[in-house]
């Protein structure tokens, strides 16, 4: 069986991150799928998915991690080429992914008791954006 | 069920990157699965799959990215122990992983517009790949 | 159909990396199911999963490199809010991510020759771990 479902939200980019644990889980509560995987997609080429320890100490080491990898302030061809000034977004995208695999085990997602699911919002202006939880199971 | 197809592509290695998101399309549109999570796999150590907006500025920035973050020209242990000379395509393909699952929604792949699926070959030469893409769902 | 297992293993944190192949193949050889995906996860804001020619030359290359993309020892927010000692832990595995996603092929993992799937333990002590074997398929 197959359950899927998109929410939306509304990100403000440079690096936005979002707790999405509690929505992804409530698309799990609505689905009859007991046991499976759960797989959690962004669609767009400026953003990803992954985990963390929610909190804000460990959300500002990985914000500035990810500056120094890959920094914003220096010229990309991208930005030469179109003018969207976001070039660091995508190649920050296309490091980190879009995509997350979780396993759903007696209908509660395997994750760590410090370990949630977050979205990141890598471009630099508000966006709203699509989230798709989908579950395939049984 | 489940649907699985094999293609094969001839890379050039160092960071040689190939939009496969219509050869992943084909696959989907042979299966009956018409709402399922689809996993993209290379089979390899020296390789990835990830998803970026397909236009040539931006590849550019992500070569670059990567040739930053795990340079070529430096001593690798791999190549000391095994004269490969591929030390860093192991690092790159560790760091951005073989693997990608993304929703399959009505029969279409839910990515965003921009939002292309790529193939990365890090190794130091030309090689025929194996791309491994996955339907399952009903 | 589902199948899913855990099992354990120790690891000594600091960057220590387990060869989980053989794990994993025994999971699947347990199980009925001989086409799908293995999700395999780690519960844990610390760690990750990922592939990688599993030879001492090339894990002490891919400790290099992860040591330099996210050096240990510098201050993080999170160990002054926290003390844990582990900022750097946790932004590696927000970095590496918990989880892959492995085809499964006439009962075979759909791995090359030498690519084995590998845990990262990035945390700053010993700790027991669960990691999840999950397959989805027919």
């Amino acid at each position: 069986m197959v359950h899927t479902e998109t929410f939306t939200l509304t990100a403000k980019g440079f690096c936005d991150i979002h707790d999405i644990t509690a929505k992804v889980a409530d698309v799990v509560g609505r689905s009859v799928i007991a046991s499976g995987t759960v797989t959690v997609f962004c669609s767009g080429s400026t953003c990803a998915i992954t985990t963390i320890e929610y909190e804000s100490g460990v959300l500002h080491d990985l914000r500035r991690a990810i500056e120094e990898l890959v920094p914003q302030d220096r010229e990309y061809e991208h930005d030469k080429m179109w003018g969207d000034g976001n070039g660091f977004s995508h190649v920050r995208s296309a490091l980190l992914k879009p995509s997350l695999a979780i396993p759903l085990i007696g209908k509660r997602l395997a994750l760590g008791r410090w370990q949630q699911v977050i979205f990141l919002d890598f471009d630099n202006r508000e966006r709203r954006r699509d989230i798709i939880v989908q579950v395939v199971g049984e």
